[in-house]
């Protein structure tokens, strides 16, 4: 009997081949920016929530649209407990939140009913976040993208013109596994990818040493193997953590907190090639 | 103008709402136990690999399903470069390391190459895992499955006796947010939920001091709110990460590693509940 290597059928591959598609911007925005990871839980909300509040604290115009269908952080993160209006039954307004026009699908059902959905209803929420909310006259629309590479991803990329990707991930080797991933997809899609961010990089207790609990230097080292910005470390923080938890975000909480200003010169980076 | 709040519409819940399907067991295994977080980035398959090492060490049969066909983790964790085999070019063998059998869509693609599919081809994906596997005479098999609430999750719902589900979070209440979606949904499902795990519980260096990073005491306040059990804490703990990152998981590379054995223990207590 023969012994053969199993591998992808072509008609696996063939859906994965990239195609043309007219990309149109989100409605009422100029520049659409997209947090990812591929991976989950490397604080990518958490990061996408300070980074819109620090891109406010320069003078633009920000909204938030939370792309994570299955795990709405924003609701929680801005403390917004209100379901959003409609003047004609067809379209939705934003809710206004520390200055920030912001759109979640956690802003339609109860905070702990799962989205137990199959991708094509993904596909049908994402396409009415984008279609179908009066975002208002807007410098910056901030998306925080749910994990993966399927169908958020892939109709963001094929609908929608977005202006740069940000990835966020920790220094552990298996979530940069997963960010390896992430870069090769928006390559693939042709979604610019602005940088890469090291988040929960190291953390230091009140003994002053630096502990990297998940590794050190890899994130680093991926930009520069694929070519990509690296934009900066942060660290972990436990205000960090608790202002999320609390639902004020620390750059809008503790504007002086170190971490904070690690955002704002993030911020500085990425304002200064889009304005 | 009459401003209303907007729900979601009919056809979406209607979505959502459980039916009835013939559910059966992976052929060639006995229990099936499913890994779950509904958020990503929790250690869920840092904790799928050392259950699963740990099970074996108690004399049982066991294999692992990596069900994350976006970001699947069985390949670095368990250091698996090779392809599976196949005699007919229909089904696939298993791969056997550590004793474990073992299938991962990361043995069929090149580590770094993305699966950009949506739904239905990872819905496929998911069949030919739990339908053409020549998975053989196994006790447990042991799923880790993506983050979530979507097609993999409703897959194994629907079509495959899954015989427990234990969920795993940190302690900050944003991952708690998606956990307690998590619950809800399995109790819709109708799938047994075996218990939470308390994981990240704390860091401890060598200061001796515990810092709770991602806060303390939330996974047991919500088992008990769901009326689940809490099977225990593991701490956030260097040698586990750097073990999971060198393809040796710790259970195996250090049995008798405090941590290790806090495995051990909870493999006690879900193995008496079923053999």
């Amino acid at each position: 009997m023969d012994d053969k290597s199993v591998k992808l059928s072509g008609s696996f591959k063939g859906n994965t081949a990239p195609k043309s598609f007219n990309k149109n911007p989100i409605k009422g925005t100029k520049f659409t920016i997209a947090i990812s990871s591929a991976k989950g839980g490397v604080g990518k909300s958490t990061f996408a929530m300070n980074f819109a509040l620090a891109l406010k604290s320069l003078n633009c115009k920000v909204g938030i649209l939370d792309a994570d269908i299955y795990g709405p952080s924003l609701p929680k993160m801005f403390s917004i407990n209100e379901k959003p209006k409609s003047e004609d039954g067809k379209s939705m307004k934003p809710i206004n939140q520390y200055g920030i026009q912001c759109m979640s699908i956690g802003f339609l059902v109860d905070e702990e009913t799962p989205m137990i959905w199959r991708g094509p209803m993904v596909t049908s929420a994402i396409k009415t976040f984008t279609q179908k909310v009066l975002w208002n006259d807007l410098d910056f629309i901030i998306v925080d993208m749910p994990p993966g590479t399927g169908d958020t991803q892939l109709t963001f990329a094929q609908e929608i013109k977005v202006d740069g990707v940000i990835i966020v991930s920790t220094p552990q080797e298996i979530a940069l596994l997963d960010v390896k991933r992430g870069i090769k997809m928006f390559d693939k899609l042709k979604v610019p990818i602005l940088g890469l961010i090291d988040n929960m990089s190291f953390f230091q207790p009140e003994d002053g040493k630096k502990y990297n609990i998940f590794g050190e230097g890899g994130v680093e080292k991926t930009a520069k193997k694929f070519n990509k910005k690296f934009l900066g470390q942060i660290p972990i923080d436990i205000d960090l953590r608790i202002s999320a938890d609390s639902g004020k975000p620390l750059v809008e909480k503790t504007p002086d907190h170190k971490v904070s200003k690690i955002f704002t010169d993030i911020e500085k980076t990425i304002k200064g090639s889009f304005l």
